[in-house]
């Protein structure tokens, strides 16, 4: 039975593992061709520090748990030194894979808000910072149980802050910390200009490619949220069916606010998906639908406020597809998961509310703050040269078709 | 071990989800640069229509059942009104969702048949009433058994109509309705010129996204077939290795019979796939890659002939493809599923082929009637000047390389 | 229960099934455009050819096992002959599907570093040749027990040689023998000028489809490692956080020692997992990230010199890759496997020298072997003048991208 539970938990990690190709992707159709290498391998050294420092440090300060121990040990084959006990099979080490990777989504994120123009190394060590230490000490607090504050909720507000597989926890957290870093980073060079209302339009490269990348995301997010179960004894279709029909809430109302476009539509499915992690366990499908269809049209709406009345450039649109969408989660999980709403129940409006509101706020405090020091420290930013050669020659010495380059020299 | 089951059904959903991916990717390669966006946006909202439709309306066609209960009704955790029981853990929400992407492959495939200079929302329109009605009408027929059909067939011809996992169900009856709608919508512009035996060539413009999306077919088609067992202790390593089989024979036809074109091979794969979904339990292994090569060499000599001969411009070629090589999989089912033959046997050639005539008959028909109709209510074709401009343009504002039409201009 | 097994071996048979898409991939965006098809093609008529030579003599001669029974017996429905019984639920026929995946990987490895000049039937050939007979015969050494082999190196270097999922029977050994394909091959036209110490560059065309196809083989590669357990009673935990814990050390030190470049870090990755594949079960995930780092650094030096000071034109570098960071991995489970290091033990360092060194001499010599005899037989070589205008036009009349020539014309 727990080779099966090792089993399950290692197809949700893979599945997971997978979205972060998925964040690649969508980044490299999103930006302009001059950007496309930074973006995948951002993605992929961010995915390698973050394990790294989840593994050294984040999972000790979530869960309390470290991996300085034999390998007979770790795999349950042989007793540990006092107190010390991990699962059979290894149990434990695929879930610390599975929830590895959904600390590497926190960079994940924010990389889409502050490409193009990112230096590289400030952002290496601002991943190794993140999920280290913040990221964890939010996770903590909220699926480790950690000082107190889930009882907290739960005495003063009728129940815990109850985010299943993360709108608020991975997403949300993602996202605020993402418009930090924007903030602090600034606007690419041209992107606003005295005068012109609107953001000037920096079109996507590849729309085929923000396509996969989607796909891809989608398709790995029946992992991120069945598999948060973490046994087959608690494995449940609804969280599936649910995640389904946020999906396709999503994709509908984001072609019909945005007009058939095809980033809108590929984002609105990403903007369904975030929103139902939290309550993906407990609402109704139809409950799921409304969630999704919301979360579309809401992820539509404020991208464009964002881009052209706030002037946040923020060029994937994380903090409305992450950080607005996944809020939105955190409190639809209070009010459709509530038993009238034909919700499983357990979960109070309030608690989501003020659970939502705290991970929000933590979240935008502590992005600002750490990419403040960095700039402060080492500069975050290419220089005007660099972003305008692209970050991929500045960063890469190389371009994103090489061979393109050499023929029309 | 209903979790298991629930995990099992699951995974089967998601790779047929991803398989979603692969028809819009095969087609992304296949149309021009200018219909590129369409194929994405085209495949996801249908995608979304068709579960959303299957959800309130075909499911209960095909097998009687409906979701307005409450989530903890749905989930097997409550009991139901009379009459009214779920599995626990959610298993049947998770097969729903299964099915589900069973039916969305019907407007999936009829998307590459019309593609280039079909309108968009009346497809969306088609698709709602195939997925919502025509489809699981014939579904519940085969594998509902309602209204006796299977017993009739029984009582008459030996055996039920055996379609494992769909060739006709799915794949001829999505075929043989894209050939309808393909016949109403009539060629693209250029494509029969008076005085040419043969069809103008509109080449395809990507070959990597068509190895692409052949390739997600391909991954998702082993959930797509293993998976319809429904529970592990259904599960057969038989279905698996045929499944193999039948692909490598289809790719090594293909292979010969196109003469190393990539665009037959990597549909070779698909057609050996195809074929096999029916007899994949009861074939031998070596029946199998008999199915699939036969299936193989079909598509690419009814490829070419309707394209040339009979002037039916099927861009994807997808009557062949899901039309051709599913009925030859529903009869070829009834010679190499016998016991003579090393297959498992309780079938009979009589019920493959009646069954198989009667699923192609139903969707010609069904097809040609809808988009007929449709044609009338709403017209479904774009106008001259938006075909020639290209699909992405005129329904989306949008290429497919935004980046390149600006620095174009 | 043996159902469960059936679904997870599936599972890993088609997970290591989608690297063969990752080994296409890889190459597209590797090689020059005029090659991206036949790189496409290749692996997946290989792949096809690999799974029939595999089916009807490898597997025999690896494992004794022949599959000329009837469905029925196959399936273990039935009983078979004398001394001939499969398991139920057709468990050896999905463990047959995973086992020639892993076969079918020696051509994948060959193909990306013969690319852009080899013939296309004579390299189908060496496939049927290679997985029909010369890789069976060393995998049966090694996982058989054939001759003897492993009971001499238990009795003589203290335990047997351990390659749990194929270090070097699969990695080493496929890199070896395209070391020696690549020997008889030559460099492509106009690499190696008299008078320049270096390689001339031939630059990569397509970085986005190079890091889909790195993707794709990470993602996979869980599959690769974890389900070799073969059953859910063996499955551990360990394998998948060490495979996991290798892939980031590969990706971080080939950041750092290929500065930044792309091609580097995305090899990295598959570097790390290529060399932890020997030792997953048995080793430290820390001494499994110090495998990756080593392996991540060792293809960056290695690739460099063999392009440049040994004049080995291996196009995607697959013997470092595959060959030395396989070697290197045979080899570190004989040092981070020790207890001494945290491992779980059961191996000698002596064993694991003596095996590696044994596979890749072996390896070296009937690749090499193999190769020759066909360039006698039938030549292996296109044409200078085809290798000017590319594969894709010599053998398969189309580019990656017709519409583009057309509309060039």
């Amino acid at each position: 039975m727990t080779g099966a539970d090792v089993f399950f938990v290692l197809i949700g990690a893979i599945l997971v593992f997978a979205m972060h190709g998925g964040f690649a992707f969508l980044e490299v159709g999103t930006v302009r061709r001059k950007n496309q290498v930074n973006a995948l391998v951002k993605i992929l050294v961010d995915f390698s520090i973050s394990t790294i420092a989840y593994f050294f440090v984040g999972f000790a300060v979530a869960y309390g748990t470290t991996f300085f121990f034999s390998a007979a040990v770790l795999s349950g084959n042989a007793p540990g030194p006092d107190g010390v006990a991990f699962a059979a099979s290894g149990l434990d080490l695929v879930k610390f894979f599975f929830l590895a990777t959904f600390a590497a989504a926190i960079p994940a994120i924010i990389s889409g808000g502050i490409a193009e123009r990112a230096k590289f190394w400030p952002q290496a060590m601002a991943t190794a910072i993140i999920v280290g230490l913040l990221y964890p000490f939010f996770e903590g607090l909220i699926w480790g149980g950690n000082y107190g504050l889930q009882a907290f909720f739960e005495n003063n507000l009728g129940a815990p802050f109850h985010d299943f597989a993360g709108s608020v926890v991975v997403h949300a957290v993602g996202g605020w910390i993402a418009l930090g870093a924007i903030l602090v980073l600034g606007p690419r060079i041209g992107r606003y200009r005295p005068g012109h209302p609107n953001a000037q339009g920096i079109p996507p490269s590849n729309i085929p490619w923000l396509a996969m990348g989607s796909w891809m995301l989608c398709i790995g997010w029946f992992g991120f949220n069945v598999m948060t179960a973490g046994s087959l004894e608690g494995v449940s279709g609804l969280v599936a069916l649910n995640s389904l029909m946020a999906m396709v809430g999503g994709v509908v109302a984001a072609l019909i606010a945005g007009r058939n476009d095809p980033g809108f539509v590929h984002n609105g499915a990403l903007a369904g998906l975030v929103a139902v992690c939290a309550g993906s366990d407990v609402m109704h499908p139809i409950g799921s639908l409304v969630t999704g269809g919301v979360a579309g049209a809401l992820f539509v709406i404020t991208f464009q406020l964002a881009q052209n009345r706030w002037k946040i450039d923020d060029v994937l649109g994380v903090w409305p597809l992450h950080g607005l969408c996944g809020a939105w989660g955190g409190i639809a999980c209070g009010i459709f998961g509530l038993e009238a709403l034909g919700g499983l129940g357990g979960v109070t409006f309030g608690a989501q509310l003020v659970g939502t509101a705290l991970g929000a706020a933590y979240a935008l405090i502590v992005g600002y703050a750490v990419y403040l020091l960095l700039n402060a420290v080492m500069g975050i930013r290419l220089t005007e040269e660099d972003e305008a050669r692209g970050a991929d020659l500045a960063i890469h010495q190389i371009s994103a078709y090489p061979e393109e380059d050499l023929s029309a020299r």
